[in-house]
Order: structure tokens, then C-alpha cells, then sequence
């Protein structure tokens, strides 16, 4: 059994909590939230406790392991205090948006010796892991081509998006751990190009909604990442596998496997999954069990930090060459 | 909050356990089953108390309602004192393998008022919901016919099927209520044809394990259900809608959403999903909450026990126009 | 080469005409239509002569072969007339509305030795050919059940289809010719039901619009038949083919491979082909070519006279198992 | 009625003349090939008569027209002889792989004024059309993204390549033509990557065989096109087109509408059309068709050479960008 203190009570925050509950080796027991509201909300779903601190709930020594679901730039700070506390920590992602300060942390915490797990549940997802799966065990034969889709449903409000980090740092960071999770191995060439074409305000935060990103790995293979902050059919999360004996796409998903056959068309399916907790519920689910589990049977963690650094590493890639209109290059 | 007592932990009723916890609105008080130490198993990992006897749970005035998950042959009985209890009901398919049984039942209960829900999960399939829905509120017209195959994975030993009641009022049941909850009228003439083509010790015990079988409703409508104990490809479950203006088709379900393309092959997907209680999760979930809303709501609750003595009826009907090669006719 | 006569200049066989003329090793010679200006039509477009009389044609000896695409009443008097002739025939399916009729042509012509094909297109389509391969060389395993939905884009109007010979004879012989060619036996029982649902006038000229029909083959396998006059999205032709090891599947077909994802709708894709002629073009051409080939090479060709008395028996039982509403039975 | 000359007798040749002969309005009155027996066989097939020479059908005032089907470096001194001979021309992609020879070409010809249709087959498919089409018409609401997947079902020897041009002007020209087809205006920004993982021996003549190319247009549109010269799985060929409406995707095609379940797999389809005559049938059709009636009713003909020269800029442009490692910036 291994009990959890729960940091951030919001949208994520709550999901986690669920199924935190809902597994067979995992217990709530504290949950903490700047909004308390919130974190009492979960408290009483859950039978958790609202812990009165950070530190509170970190000094409590039947604590095993943090989820820590709070706003990006709280993050290192508590991902520092619990790994000095020795808990386990399992992080959403990013780990900041400022890769000076994620060495930073990598460094406070070098010996603390605890496992951290990054929140990259995509990786989880049944249908992207077999895709990489596929590119792993030799089913596409040799890799050689990765092709990555990724739409959000719907634009946040530019005002919002302000404080994002950026489309490379805040959104398609996920796809770059897609990218290197497929891989298995680096990327040392990017080059981005991006445009305002879904709301032209975006360009006044100094940002883009939509972008096409190529890149090529340590051993020459090419791959490709176009995303949009916006895409009226739903949430469009698609991976494609291509090697020397064959393709293999994750392709998107619908709620039902409803037909529908009309006078003007055929082959009519609804809309995708329009909501990220949808679409990625099992993955959520997955991401979790196998944290509790590894952490459970002292075996490593993944995603790791170092996953989570070097994602971001390309995400700064990605958004210097798009800022200088040149190809960057990465050594490792 | 409605308390239940649950009858039966097998497979089916471990599920319902599982699903009366996660419930906001639900709590499950009390399991037993005739084996004890699957009532304990289900205990413990739900916090449910095991009782003594039926009696024993249905004396409690906490408890609301009942969950009827044992055997078939002893629904009747468990439906009788429930109801006498004054408990709501929601009982496994098929109420009893005999239609006298049902309907002396029927009468038995007649003046007892509480909601009896019996347990055609499919008709909360969200992909066969909406094909219904599409007869139902004119989407392909008017509703002409309604094609629904049914096949299981694979087919249990012969020696478990000897007290099956035959593959119409066994398994075919769910699609003869499927068909009539699609209708939304009721079959006057129906016609069965069968064959033991999976394996042929089946007719050792009279029975069959491949059917078709074709119907019409009372305004004409034409219906076919064809069957088959074994598909090896998993749990072929389609219905398919047709009307004046167009059709629509409830299809199989993969686990995933991978497509692959190799040397020889393209567009492959992976095995459809091999167990009911995979393909019909979402449908056993949307049941138990229907079931739960209603009753708190005092609305009735649906399918009803009539449902289930009909669906019963067409079964009887279907072996016996097997058995005499005649077609057979209904009035209601 | 083969050197063709053709009677009946109307839509197939001008349609045969251009076949004839685009193949390396056939030439139309001759057509006649008892309308002179269709014959002058396909005569001015492939250099064919127009025929003074079907005898000024069949007395030309450098005339291998006819093609009889005139209407049904009159291709009995045509296969005779040609038979005696001496010309391989490949005549448009049905071979007359009346079986008697059919036999008496046979025992006319028993002696002339010539190849006759029945024109059932549907065995060439690549698809269909693919799922009636299926059955034949085991990949599907041991033939179980045989699924065929058959459905008009539109329906003709009822004063036409007085004298079409009923949906059976006229419509549905080619899913009986389809059975018969998957199944490679006969069928033994067979049970039809029909409704008019499409309009209700065809009950004025003693037909249906709508039907289901289930047959059982002399070993047991099951045999389902779904047919509308009218399907507002296309023609709908589907074949399915289960079995001890799988499931084949010839799908519908649209003209494009486009597929568009709207705000409300995903995976949409164009209407069905709407023409006999669209969905069935590459079996047209492919029936024309393997008549060509073994004509030729002097082999049998393929459906023979045999089989298309053999579909009409199945028509016949069809419309008599719907006249009577019993069940009837056939040995051969 | 337009009388041709086809210049060329080799695989693309013979089917242009066979398109030529089956048309109503075009009759292909000359063959020339420098390989004579070609030029015997086509005109034995078709009765058109082998030409002495080029200057030999293009002196006859008869030819109306010229299809210019030969090997690329003759592309351009026939098109110069043929529009000083005032014929019209249709003539294969690439004009020549030097794009100051085409600039000299245009120069030389310009006071012609003859209509010259260049071979982007491509833009005729009907699938690839409605995709352009969705674009055009507003159906995926503003353009936004296009994505253009181009992989050969497999590779010609690197002996033959060596004279190809390199894979951007050879093969990947098509999508080019695609993009700029879609898009209506023109790319400004051009970045491309390119990797040997097919055959490493590619490298040894200055080539690669997998690339991946990152557009933004005009008004910032973003497009990317990834290509490769092996796809085991058939000839890959896709056109996605997204918008601020929705997504319109031209999806490969296989030859049949087959859909096998087995035991391991479902949904499984026949591999993709493995050759370009195959899949591009109805394209090599639409465009003769086009060009005819466009020639006969004096109509301008497009694509037009100045779409082929652009084209080939685009190609220079991801040539130089691989080869620079820089992204290329272009001015109209």
C-alpha cells in the first residue's frame, strides 16, 4: 500500500484523486490546495485529509508518495521539498518553463535518491504505446520515419495562454516526449515554423496557435510534429510509426462505434473525444498504476526527470528556431 | 443514497460490487452468495458486510434495493422474497428458463409495487443506444429493418450448457429484447433456423449452437438475428438500423485504435474485444445508474419485468418454430 | 478472336458494347435492337453492322458468340434460336420468369453443345470473389453462415415492376446465384418473409419492396438474405462470410477515398456508387473477359444454364415460401 | 475531334494511348519512340501510324496535338519544336530537371501561344481533388494546415536514380505541385531534411531517400510533406487539408472493399494499389479528358507550364535547403 499526499486540487488534481482511490494498493491521505475549497472538496470525496501545509502533509512519515498537480511554476519547489522529505514523487509536466531552473533543481537534488516520475501519460496510452511498441520490437522493421499529430479541441483565452510558456513549452512538450519515447534516442536537428491562424491576438503575447516542427535523430531518421491549438472535430492526437517493413498508426477516437449511413454521406462517425481526461482516461489510469507499482517493487520510474528535462530542452529547440528562422542543433 | 444487498458473487456480481462502490449515490450493505467465501472476497474489498441468509439482508430496513446476480434458477425465488421485502429490484437476465415460472411469478408480485429491473444491459451500450435512438426519433426515417448479429467469443463445454435452456432463451434472449426495445413494437410471426456447426456433440443435448432467425412486427417491420456460439475473432456484437432514409450500424469495438500496414495486409486492427464484461463495461455502468437514479426519483425504472417475460416469450417462440420447422405466430 | 453478335442495344448493352470493343480478343460484328436507332447507335460508336433480323446475324458464320442483353421475355427465344446456330451465348440473367419455360428451353437445346453463361455479374466482382475465395480455400475455416444484404439506391416504379416477375425472380435470383456460388451446395430449406415498407402500391400488383429470407444447405450451413428496393445512400451490397476461423467481409464501396471530419461528424465519407453499372463495372468487364478466354480456350464457361435454373428454383421456393408463409423444402 | 502525336512509347506512353484511342474526341494519329519497336507495338494496338520522326508527325497539319511522354531531357526540345509547329501540348512532369533550361524553354516558345498542359496527373484524382476542393470552397472553413505523405511502394536501383535529378526533383515534385494546387498562392519559406535509411548507397550519388519538407505560404499557412521511396505496404499516397471548420482527408486506396476478421486480427484489408498507373488511373483519364476539352474549346489548359516551372522551384529550393542545412526563403 502506498499512501499519497495529493498537491493541487483542480481538474487534474481531482481525477487523480479518484483513481488514487480507486486502487487496490493506494491510499489518500492528505490532500492540499492553495484554493482550500477545493481541497475539501476532494477531502470529502475521498475520505482524505485537507493537510494544512505542504509541509504538513511531507512531515507525516506513513507518507509514501506525492502527486503533485499544482500550477507549472510551483512545481520545483515541491518536487525539492519532497524529495527532501524522501517521498516518492509522481509531477505533472512541465517541470518549469525554464530549463535553467530545471537544472537547477536536477542539482538540489541530486542526492536525495527518491523516485520522480513525470506526468508524460501519453506514453501510457494503449494505443500510442502499442505504436511504440511497434517501432520498438521490430514489427515496423527499422524505424526510419515518425509522423505526430496533436490538436487541442479548443483555444484557451490568449489572456490565459499569457503565462502558458509558449505552444512549443506549454502543449507540445508532450508530443516532444512522444517523439524521444518512440525514438529511443535523441533528436540533435529541429526546426520549427509557426503562424497565428487560429486567433491572430495570440501574436501580441509573442506566440503561435499552430506549428509544424521537423526534426532528425542521432541516427538520421526524420520526424515530424504539426499541432494546432485548435481543431473543430475534436481532440486530433495521432501517431504514426513508419519503418522498413510496414506503418502503424494510433489513430483517433470516438466514444462509440456508431455508423451512420445518409442520403449525402456514408460512414459517418461522431465527433472525437473533445476532452483530454476522455480521450487520455486510461492513460491517466495507467500512468498511476504503474508509478504505484514500480514504486511498490523498488523498481525505476518512467518517464523520468531526466525525460522531463530533455523534452523541454527541445521545446526551447523548437521555440529558439522558430524565433531565429534557423535550424538548431543539439548535442547530448 | 440506496443501500443494496447483493445476491450472488460470481463474475457478474463481483462487477456490480465493484460498480455499487465507485457509485456517489449507491452503497453496497450487504453480499451473500451460497459459496461464502466469495460473498467474504467481495466483503472485504468493498467494505459490505456478508449476510447470513438472504432473509438476513432483506430484513434490514436500511437496505433499499436488491441485486440479483445468482443463478438462474433461482431468481424467481430471490425476485418473490425481494419484493415481498419491499425492496426495488434489479435482476440478472433471464428471469427463469420457464415462462410459466415468469408468469406465476408475475402474479405472485403483482400487488408487492416495487420496481423490478431486469438486467438487458446491451440496451446501455452507448453504440447500440444510439442505433436505437436512430429508429426511435426518425433519424433513418421510418424504421424498416433491423438486422442484429450476435456471436460469442467462444462457446462453454456442452456438459454447462445442458442446463443453459437452449441457445435461444440462453444467449439469443438479449437480442430478441434487443430487438424489441429497437422496435419499439412487438413481433407477430418469427421463424428459426439452426444447425450445430461449432461442434456437434450440441445436439446430443438437443440443442444448437448456430442460429438465424427472422421476424415481423406488427406494422410489417422486418427483424433478423443470427447467432453463433464461436467467432474466433471475439465478441461479434453489430445492429444494424434501416429505414426510409438511410441506415445506421452499431459495429464492433477494438480494444485500441491502432491501425497497421504491412507487407500483405493494411488497415489492421487488433482483436475485437473478447469478454462481455469488456465490450459491455459502459453498459453494465450506465444500467446500475439508471437504475439508481430512477429508483431514488420514484420514475419507473426500465427494461421492466414485462420486458424480460417478453423477451422470454419470443425465445419460446424461436425454439419452438426450431423444433417444429414451422414459422410460429404471436398475439399480445 | 471472337466475333460477336449483340441483341439488346438498350443501357447494358451498350455498356457490353464498349466492353467488346475495348478487348483485345473480341469485335462486335453485328447488333440488333428491335428499336433501329439504339442499334444505329452502338453500331456509329464501336463500327459494329446493325443487324437486319437476329437470323441475318446468327447465319453468318464468322459469328462466334452472342451476347443477349434484350429484355427477359425474349431471351428464351434467343438462347434456342441461337444454340441451334451453333454460337457460344452469354446471356443477361434471368433466363425466363417461369422456370417451366426454362426447362422446356434445356431440353430444346440438350443437344446443341454450345457454352451458355448466365450473366451473374456479382461472381466477378473482385470483393465478392475475394469472400466467396474465402469460403472456398478454408481461410475463413469451416463455412458457417452466409450473410447478404442486398439493397436498390432506388425503387423502379410499381407500373414497371409489374412485370419484373416479383422482387424474388427479379431482384433477388442474383444473392440467390451469390449463395449458391459461396456455398458450393444447394439449399435444402428455405423461408422468406416481405412487407411493403418502400410503397405501399406494390401490394396492388400482388409484390413486396422489402424482404428477409433465411435458407439452410444440405450440410447444415445457414443462409441470411436482406433486400430493400430503396436505400436513400447508394446501392448496398454487402456479402459476409463467417466461418470456423473467421469472418470475411465484402464491404460497400464509394467512389472516392475521401474522409472528412466535421464539428459535428467524423470519418465521413461519400454516398455508396448509385448505379449497377458504377459499383459493378469491374465484374461486367471481368465476366465478359473470362467468357472470352475459356470460349477460346475451349473450356467450360462459367455460371452455366445450370445455374442459372438453379437460382430461379430459389427464387421460385422464395415466392412460394411467402405466398404460403410456410417454410419449403427442396432436393435436387 | 483532336488528332494526337505521342512522342514516347515506353509504360506511361502505351497508356496514353490507350486513353487517346478510347476517347471519343481524340485519335491518336502518330507514335514515335527512338526505340522503334515500341513506337510498332503501340501503333499496331491503337492503328495510329509509327512516325518517321518527330519533324514527320509534327509536319502534318492534320496532329492537332502533342503528348510528350519521353525520357525528361527531350521534355524540352519538344515542347520547343512542337509549339513552334503550333500544336498544343500535353506533356510529362518534370519540363527538365534544370531550371535555367526551363527559364530558356519559356523564353524561347513565349510568342507561341499555344496551350501547354503539364503531367501533374495528381491534380486530377478524384479523392486529391475533393481534398483541393474542401480547401477551395471554404468546406474546412479557412485553411490552416495541409500534410502530404508520398511514399513509392518501392525503389529503383541507384544506378537509375543516378540520372534522376535527386528525389526532390524526381518524386517529390508531385507533392509540390500538390501543395501549390491546395494552396492557391505561393510558398515563401521552405526548410527540408533528408536521411539515406532505405539504401544507404543513395548517399554515394549525392541523394536520400526519405525526406521530410516544412512549408509556410503567402499568408502562413503551414504545409508539410514527408516522402519516401519504400513503403512495403503498397503505394502511399495522402492529402490532409485542415481548417478552422474541420479536416478533409485524402486516404489511401486498396483495390478491393474486403475486411477480413481473424483470429489475431480484425478490419484487415488488402494491401494499397502497388503501382501508379494503378492507383492513378482515373487521374491519367481526367486529365487527357481535361486537356481535350479545354484544347477544343479553346480554353486555357492547367496545369500550366508555369505551374511545372514553379513547381521545379519549389524542388531547387528543398534541394538546396538539404544540401545548405538551411531553411530557404523564396520571393514571386
Amino acid at each position: 500500500m502506498l499512501n499519497f499526499a495529493l498537491f493541487g486540487a483542480g481538474r487534474i488534481g481531482k481525477m487523480h484523486a479518484q483513481n488514487l482511490q480507486a486502487f487496490a494498493h493506494s491510499n489518500l491521505k492528505y490532500v492540499y490546495d492553495v484554493y482550500a475549497p477545493a481541497a475539501q472538496e476532494v477531502a470529502k470525496a475521498t475520505g482524505a485529509k485537507v493537510a494544512a501545509s505542504v509541509e504538513d502533509a511531507l512531515s507525516d512519515p506513513e507518507v509514501d508518495a506525492v502527486l503533485i498537480a499544482t500550477s507549472t511554476d510551483t512545481h520545483v519547489d515541491l518536487i525539492i521539498k519532497a524529495a527532501k522529505a524522501g517521498k516518492a514523487i509522481l509531477c505533472e509536466k512541465p517541470i518549469d518553463l525554464d530549463t535553467v531552473t530545471v537544472n537547477a533543481c536536477m542539482e538540489e537534488i541530486k542526492d536525495c535518491n527518491v523516485p520522480i516520475q513525470i506526468g508524460f501519460n501519453r506514453r501510457f496510452d494503449p494505443s500510442h504505446g502499442a505504436a511504440a511498441k511497434a517501432a520498438h520490437d521490430g514489427s515496423v522493421g527499422k524505424l526510419e520515419q515518425v509522423i505526430i499529430s496533436s490538436r487541442d479541441p479548443g483555444m484557451a483565452p490568449v489572456e490565459y495562454l499569457k503565462s502558458s510558456g509558449g505552444i512549443f513549452r506549454d502543449m507540445i512538450i508532450h508530443d516532444f516526449d512522444m517523439a524521444r519515447f518512440i525514438l529511443g534516442e535523441e533528436v540533435v536537428e529541429i526546426q520549427a515554423f509557426g503562424s497565428a491562424l487560429v486567433d491572430e491576438k495570440i501574436t501580441e503575447i509573442g506566440d503561435v496557435d499552430s506549428v509544424m516542427i521537423n526534426m532528425k535523430s542521432q541516427s538520421g531518421r526524420l520526424i515530424h510534429i504539426n499541432g494546432s491549438r485548435r481543431a473543430t472535430y475534436g481532440y486530433d492526437q495521432r501517431v504514426e510509426v513508419f519503418g522498413s517493413e510496414g506503418m502503424v498508426l494510433s489513430d483517433n477516437q470516438t466514444p462509440t462505434s456508431v455508423v451512420r449511413y445518409n442520403t449525402d454521406t456514408t460512414g459517418v462517425k461522431d465527433p472525437l473525444f473533445n476532452f483530454f481526461i476522455d480521450r487520455y482516461g486510461a492513460a491517466y489510469n495507467l500512468q498511476l498504476t504503474a508509478f504505484i507499482e514500480n514504486v511498490l517493487a523498488k523498481r525505476p520510474v518512467s518517464p523520468s526527470f531526466e525525460d522531463g528535462r530533455r523534452a523541454q530542452i527541445l521545446a526551447d529547440a523548437a521555440q529558439k528556431s522558430f524565433d531565429t528562422g534557423e535550424k538548431v542543433s543539439l548535442s547530448w
